[in-house]
């Protein structure tokens, strides 16, 4: 029997690389779900190359498009927001590969999770802002959930074998981004194309942005909370820039364990997507001594402020990640708009951090309403910005 | 319920270290047994301190003296080489921890290993000679062997929870000992002082030389092949001068797992003393911000010949390793008593490997017999250096 699959967010780049996995492994994978958001294209032409039973396509004003290209192959097509949520919850499904960027995601994940599928999570929005949701309702549920980011799943597989009792802390690296050696005052000229140039990975995006202005590592970090049961001081950051070392678990003992690959996203895709199992071949590994060095160093939380403000709303706990993120969402679409410059991201968040009131145990419905205030605040904030 | 310890070689570097280990977890460890060899000052103390039910004289002439300082205590004492070999049989003893140098630990190895007590193996030696006997009976058995050495305690702390079968090949780190950066020309002036200066590793003076040599690495990769259960080509040696990553696994699929830790032997003794446990706290974490880089480098074959000829020793596999270590072991012997040149101890090795005759599936007697015939050839050549 293949697993069944369905790719939430294909045509992104996460979804396009989790298909360049499926296509080399055709004997243990099969698709049964892809859906997108706007791209129409590629949605139908991964349609006609991975033969799904299901497509969504987000944006309805393409439904027809879509609908017309893949009758003739069998494929039901719906569309909207609502039919993704639905598709999430279908029997057949044995893998949900969550790539929907942004807490719009939370809708269908939260539907696999109570359908009890497994989930391959690339989103990590969700997690920070309803991590402990998440965490809760996949341990009552039975449910597993295998992160897919490179980092999460570095510890993922350090702490394969282990107890999560005899975890010390658990560090995670950060490349330090396109601007890592950037000064603090030349910050102020960074352009929405300078922040896209990620020197490491090729990534959406949002993720991009986030990852020039660290936000991202700071998202991972309360994300790994979620994932791990972890409390908020055993979560540190490490800049080591040849993104090699993915991250790293120190245990009680002082032994130290660390994952490391070549930056290819198609071996945590690939990790998650096979496990328990690992896929045999068809990535290159690493050569160390070919490498010569591996460099580590403490970040600059005055220069990178985003990821200080995330390790704030980190420790606080309550609906402070989910105010830091909604907050975050809005500020990256703006400045990728050029609505506002890239020093004004942090600004944006702690605002709305300041302001929004803070609720230290949010129900879910707590925490919905918790995003939308931040996004709406966010907002209303930057007009007075422009 | 204490787990109860034979501490075999406990007044060497390792068993020294162990017994410091056990002292700080008196709550969870108890010391059934100790043995030494020659130094009965610090056997006695060392039975003064941890009040074992049995102690072990090897060299039968201080059997007095050390029977009349314990006896006071009610500790049973015991003299000569046989009795190491039936105390480790012992039905009381949870776990034999074989810190005793060299292929004579073979004996009370075999005991324990028949008895099916789980055995914690600082000793390289028996791996490298007889290595597929103790694996077979070992599985058999159902006995547990976990390494002490950091380098293959590495290995095991990178496979708990994977599948050996998901092994592409093991990296085994190498800090180069002290001649790294030497010319091989100067390599004829390495005095037994020099050699016993290992910049990393305070060690006794077997394993102080065969790191200096780097035979040290060739004996653990063959070890590390019985150990793990590997084929030859999946073994690799990586020189790594920090000593901080103390080796490698790299899985099929590409993804990489290394264990790295302060450099400090009492880490890897109290993780095999622990397992499956990881005994919390007591040690020092390792702040890779603070080191700021590792280095790695391929090793030279060239100028450390007796690596070379350990990798030939494993790839042909049979008896040659056994002969490999013997002649190693008193080349090595010879060299502290300044009766050879550092440079001839792979003269030695390599006559003997030449000379001895192949055996491709020796029996146990067969490679007792090797083991003799090894040291007998090697101390006749060496007549011929002097």
């Amino acid at each position: 029997m293949k697993k069944r699959l369905g790719i939430f967010g294909s045509t992104g780049y996460i979804g396009e690389q989790t298909l360049s996995v499926i296509d080399k492994y055709r004997d243990i994978f099969e698709v049964e779900v892809l859906t997108g958001f706007e791209n129409f294209e590629k949605l139908i032409s991964q349609a006609k190359k991975f033969l799904p039973n299901v497509v969504v396509i987000g944006n309805s004003d393409y439904y027809e498009i879509v609908s017309d290209a893949l009758q003739p192959l069998d494929i039901k097509v719906y569309a909207g927001a609502e039919a993704i949520e639905q598709v999430a919850g279908m029997d057949t499904l044995d893998m949900v590969v969550m790539a929907i960027s942004g807490f719009s995601a939370f809708k269908p994940l939260k539907t696999a999770l109570e359908n009890k599928t497994a989930i391959a999570l690339a989103n990590k929005e969700c997690m920070v802002s309803a991590g402990e949701w998440i965490r809760k309702k996949a341990l009552s549920t039975g449910t597993i959930v295998i992160p897919v980011d490179s980092e999460p799943s570095a510890i993922f597989q350090c702490l394969v074998g282990e107890s999560t009792k005899d975890i010390d802390k658990i560090i995670l690296t950060a490349s330090g981004g396109p601007f890592l050696r950037l000064s603090e005052s030349q910050f102020k000229n960074i352009t929405p194309e300078m922040a896209l140039r990620h020197p490491k990975w090729k990534m959406g995006k949002k993720i991009s942005v986030d990852s020039a202005s660290m936000m991202n590592k700071g998202l991972e970090a309360i994300e790994a909370r979620w994932f791990f049961g972890l409390k908020p001081d055993q979560i540190e950051v490490l800049i080591h820039e040849e993104a090699i070392v993915h991250s790293l678990v120190q245990f009680s003992d002082g032994s130290m364990k660390a994952q490391l690959s070549i930056t290819d996203m198609r071996i945590p895709i690939q990790y998650a997507l096979g496990y328990p199992e690992r896929l045999a071949g068809k990535t290159s590994g690493l050569d160390l001594a070919k490498m010569g060095s591996l460099h580590f160093e403490a970040p600059d939380i005055k220069k990178f402020r985003n990821l200080a403000l995330a390790f704030e709303a980190l420790k606080k706990g309550g609906n402070m990640p989910c105010i830091l993120n909604a907050a975050n969402e809005i500020a990256v679409q703006e400045f990728l708009q050029k609505n506002i410059e890239f020093i004004q991201i942090p600004l944006v968040v702690e605002n709305c951090m300041k302001t929004i009131s803070f609720i230290s145990n949010p129900s879910l419905d707590e925490l919905l309403e918790c995003d939308r205030k931040g996004r709406k605040k966010a907002a209303e904030f930057i007009k007075t910005l422009i």
